[in-house]
């Protein structure tokens, strides 16, 4: 495996194995690599001939007073874990090569940006649509992995690669959890002890949802509620937001129907957390 | 030559150009074609193995009451001039399958297009930006073809290019005239014999800005009054702006020093006509 920082050997090493025939699979992250982290660069080796991972901790994602300086790094473990998930090249850049002054260029996809997490991280989804499409520009890979944790950060990406007529396919990898249900984050590592049990809770009331769905529940209404009433059970949980909406365009739905996100954010100490559950439904017959 | 409209097709053709280890030039357009095009043609003919035109009358690049219902179209005979420059294809794609609804995916520039052109036609250059990028990715070319007389949207997209990593090389080609000197372009036959002829009075007003800066004048405000009163000098003529800025950033200059835009913008009847002056001046001693 090898380390890249400069654009142009990056950009020297993908015409290479082009030239050679092979497929080129893209996994942009920053970094400090979990299980999640993992089984996407997994996903990556199995389908491709050649893997990049991008490690780039972006600042143009994070809003002002978010966790940009806060935000754990450790190259040295992420290499050794990248090497033995069978990526190929890690591509660091740094942050004055990807920002050069003065930065003008942003990519915004607009109304799936506003709800969820959009609605409170303004300007967030543009910082990553943004570094996303300057990764796809220099690493003009067949796919690229996504874990869908961030669900609306998927859909953001795969809504600009539609948009903009990008020539890649967007890979989405199932979200990898703790024994307790927990979805893995490098956010985890905010969390206290304490805090770390009560954020069982947040996976517990999707799985809950999924029972009430299971049922026959199709109110959203009602599943939000069932979803409050067991965050509202830990006191150590503070809800950001808990939403019903239809996986493509993000919009809230009354009743469920079609492919549905359910998705919730809440503070848990210093740690910003997210979930969420996407169901496919048959279309009700009426 | 080759009319193509699907995106696969173009793809297809350009892989294939790929393989055989052809390079690709591609002139984006919104046909109509004039001698400024056939210019752009000519100089892509000559530098790549395979030229792609595209012609699209972009509508997201027109604002609410601009001419693009009335911008002139005639697909029969570019396809002849094109073939005559040396085109290999002509991609002619759909709006709808440009921009299928919803489409949500936009791309801006900041600070270099808020004045000029971008002051008055809010949303043109995100139109702009957005459009070649989409062609980009459909393309992908080694070298993209643009005129200098949109010296504002060529300066654009090459910030575009560079803070997004497009792998292209954006070729600027000099503006083509009149042999009065009215620059070539589409929106021309709007004018009425009487405002064609005093169309002249945009270039010769900068033919005179360049005198008096080939006798030393470096002071930006002297500059703009001396092109104001050959404008003023005709009725047909309503100024819309006449600034002095540098190329790089599209700034305002006060006092002319390094690559220096002078350019222009007026109604004539029902056109709105832009002209421009790129002259690159030594630094001054002090």
């Amino acid at each position: 495996m090898k380390l890249i920082t400069s654009f142009d050997e990056m950009r020297d090493a993908v015409k290479e194995h082009r030239r050679a025939g092979d497929s080129i699979g893209l996994v942009p992250t920053m970094g400090f690599f979990h299980a999640g982290h993992v089984s996407l660069m997994e996903s990556a080796d199995h389908e491709n001939d050649m893997v990049v991972v991008s490690i780039f901790v972006n600042p143009t994602q994070f809003g002002p007073g978010e966790d940009f300086e806060d935000y754990p790094r450790n190259l040295d473990r992420d290499m050794e874990m990248a090497e033995q998930a069978g990526a190929d090249y890690i591509f660091h850049p740094a942050v004055e090569d990807m920002y050069p002054r003065p930065y003008l260029t942003y990519i915004s996809v607009e109304d799936i940006t506003e709800g969820l997490c959009g609605a409170k991280r303004r300007g967030h989804f543009t910082g990553v649509a943004t570094v996303v499409a300057k990764l796809f520009n220099i690493i003009p890979a067949d796919r690229a992995y996504f874990g869908l944790k961030d669900a609306q950060q998927v859909r953001v990406i795969e809504k600009m690669v539609e948009d903009l007529n990008f020539n890649i396919e967007i890979a989405k990898c199932p979200t990898i959890r703790e024994s307790d249900g927990l979805a893995l984050s490098s956010r985890n590592m905010y969390l206290n002890g304490e805090e770390r049990s009560a954020a069982a809770i947040l996976y517990r009331s999707l799985q809950a949802a999924g029972e009430m769905i299971s049922r026959g529940e199709r109110d959203a209404s009602a599943i939000i509620a069932g979803i409050n009433k067991l965050l509202d059970s830990e006191e150590l949980i503070e809800p950001e937001y808990v939403e019903v909406v239809d996986y493509r365009l993000l919009h809230p739905l009354e009743e469920l129907r079609g492919e549905v996100l359910i998705a919730l954010a809440a503070r848990v100490g210093k740690a910003r957390l997210i979930d969420n559950l996407l169901i496919n439904l048959a279309q009700s017959p009426d």
